[in-house]
């Protein structure tokens, strides 16, 4: 029997993953199941999306052009212009995902065994889409304690080799919720021309801003036009993760044509899916609006109610929809299994990230779960005081 | 300024990509312009597929499960039954496109530096893949004397090293019409085992079978569950290229686990095409017979025409709807451009694929072509009539 690839063996599954089958068996048990751990928003598609598909008019579902076409193209360029970033259609290149402008970001700037600097924890797919291009993702730390703010350049210095090619931020960040400040972009863009590195950044929660806080986007620093190139997706800003659209964006042209390559080979983003998300660039400012109001309050009631908490600590999230809560106990993976298997509280019961997933440093996270708060307040309020009645009874700590 | 990876400028452009600006012009000029190159039917989707997104009543478009759900592949099970294959829901993971099949495919069995055999010529993503894959490609030659059939076994035998992992076969071929016939695909398989090899089999044409030829896949042949994967899509087989939908089907175990974490790092294939592809299951027999009586039209009247032309050598496709041509001339590329740039026939010219992109040897099939008959019968006449004429006058032969 032929072995399948060394890279398949390291290729890691889901953190959530192993938890599944538990939490299918609570449902068994009849038990409910609050979902800290997932990233779906429950917030609605934007009308205008949903009804573009509704009245299309295509009689053959045929490809686009493998960079999305010109008017998309177009128009997301003026999306862009609103919000300060001066690009224009020829920098951007529609995607199936950001997760598939990822994979071209690496593929375009790295070849196998070359080294990616990123600060952690980090979205857990980073790994496996390092695995998928055989480079190696080199963690800087960030803790806790500083909130998960941009760890010291002198950092980031220690660990720059011969191999090191990029540099790659979650701005705001999963699963930290930290938003870069304009200082810290600054440092970076000093750190990547210093050592002719790319700086990579994933903004797909640019909208997920709160308490007014600015958001600065690599593409806003001046002189970093070759260095930059911006990761993006529809999927959490329209409430549409299930269309499989993002976008990569450099002001670099040998990026842009080389990742277009990478583009061409797959002929095309989604036809059905580019429809809606070009319907969904017209989406009212208030339902954007409506959205972070109803975030910031989600946001300030799980914070809130996990202060209650005995022994528990909480990097407060100025972005995204994810907090890292570091738990008065030893292993996560073991809790949030208990949770499920063995846990209820007047038939409820939580589901949680464990965080280990998120790091790639060993043994670092393991007492911290990620929170999504993508549950109405009364859910996370309710959530939390069984996780709260949950701590005291666990048998582990 | 930093620099684009290695891998990045391997990476081939599309074989066509070149003659576009060309083509522009051409139409600039006010040249009409028959389009013998692209594999984009002209053939209308079914409506039920078309309709079944015209009325979702998604009002969160979300991920679905990374492999697809479970509904669906259950349908595609059905439809293989159909087929004379045998696979369960389970065997099959859904993918964005037959393209993401063919990556996962390549990830899950071969890792840098790997070799796998593929007769050559072959659909040109083929290197993309295999470049953005970091594996080795490892041509053998197949002959349009021998009408593109399965090189002999020893020819594969003398290539095989400690790297090589996998043979991937296209059935039917793009871009050589051959389809394999059931004591080829067993020769495969003998030598796959005798060499513990993945045979990774592209049957995206399945469908695309004339003469009431027999289409053997490799997941009918016993004895082969272990090695064989098949890579499919909806793209040609119901007219909708632009859903981007493919399968990955295997019914090792081990294979399918890992192409999951491939899936899983990627989320989810697009949900609106996944609605449309389900309801394209149910397209009627009726339109499948069309299509294929249309096309094996096309086909006859394509081959027909082509052999009035002196000293072309064409081989005969049995399936899929691309052949191969060689002309009198020394360079396709030359001639391609020189149609679209310089030539008119009562200002009208063919574009036209070369072939050399189909190799991955340097300085093969420089005087081929490949012509796709995704074109009524009255244009093909035309086309080929006016690739008649152009050749009487081409300045380069
Ligand atoms: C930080 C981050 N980047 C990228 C992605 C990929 O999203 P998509 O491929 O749906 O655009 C996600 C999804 O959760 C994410 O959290
Ligand atoms: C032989 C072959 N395989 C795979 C594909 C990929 O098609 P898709 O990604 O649209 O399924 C094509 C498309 O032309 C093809 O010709």
């Amino acid at each position: 029997m032929p072995k399948i690839s060394q890279k398949g063996q390291l290729m890691p599954s889901s953190p959530i993953r192993k938890l599944v089958p538990y939490a299918e068996q609570a449902y068994k048990d009849g038990k409910t199941v609050y979902h800290l751990n997932i990233g779906q928003p429950d917030i609605k598609t934007p009308e205008v999306a949903l009804d573009a598909v509704r009245v299309h008019s295509l009689d053959i579902l045929a490809y686009t052009r493998s960079e999305g076409s010109e008017d998309y193209r177009k128009k997301i360029a003026q999306y862009y212009a609103k919000n300060n970033i001066n690009v224009s259609h020829t920098d951007i290149i529609v995607t199936t995902g950001g997760s598939e402008a990822l994979l071209f970001a690496f593929g375009s700037v790295m070849d196998s065994d070359d080294e990616i600097i990123i600060p952690e924890p980090f979205y857990a797919n980073y790994n496996g889409f390092s695995i998928a291009s055989d480079i190696k993702v080199v963690p800087v730390i960030s803790k806790i304690e500083d909130n998960f703010a941009l760890p010291p350049i002198e950092e980031f210095e220690k660990l720059i080799t011969d191999k090191t090619k990029a540099i790659l931020i979650c701005n705001p960040g999963n699963p930290t919720g930290y938003l870069y400040s304009r200082e810290e972009i600054k440092k970076l863009a000093v750190i990547v021309k210093k050592h002719d590195l790319f700086l990579i950044a994933d903004e797909v929660y640019r909208e997920f801003v709160y308490e007014g806080n600015e958001f600065y986007s690599i593409m806003q620093e001046e002189g970093l036009e070759d260095y930059a190139i911006m990761i993006d997706s529809v999927s959490k800003r329209y409430s549409m993760c299930g269309a499989r659209i993002g976008y990569l964006v450099s002001k670099n042209k040998e990026v842009i044509q080389t990742a277009l390559k990478f583009a061409q080979a797959r002929l095309s983003p989604p036809t059905l899916a580019q429809i809606a998300s070009e319907a969904a660039l017209n989406t009212p400012q208030s339902y954007f609006d409506d959205v972070i109001v109803e975030y910031e309050k989600r946001r300030n009631t799980l914070i809130r109610e996990l202060k209650t908490i005995d022994g528990l600590k909480v990097a407060e999230p100025k972005g995204a929809f994810y907090c890292i809560v570091e738990l008065p106990i030893k292993n996560a993976d073991h809790f949030a299994q208990w949770l499920l298997e063995s846990y209820d509280y007047n038939k409820e019961t939580v589901m949680v990230a464990p965080a280990a997933g998120f790091y790639s440093t060993p043994n670092v996270g393991l007492n911290q779960i990620r929170i999504a708060y993508v549950l109405n307040e009364q859910s996370l309020i309710r959530a939390v005081h069984i996780l709260k009645e949950a701590l005291k009874v666990y048998p582990n700590n």
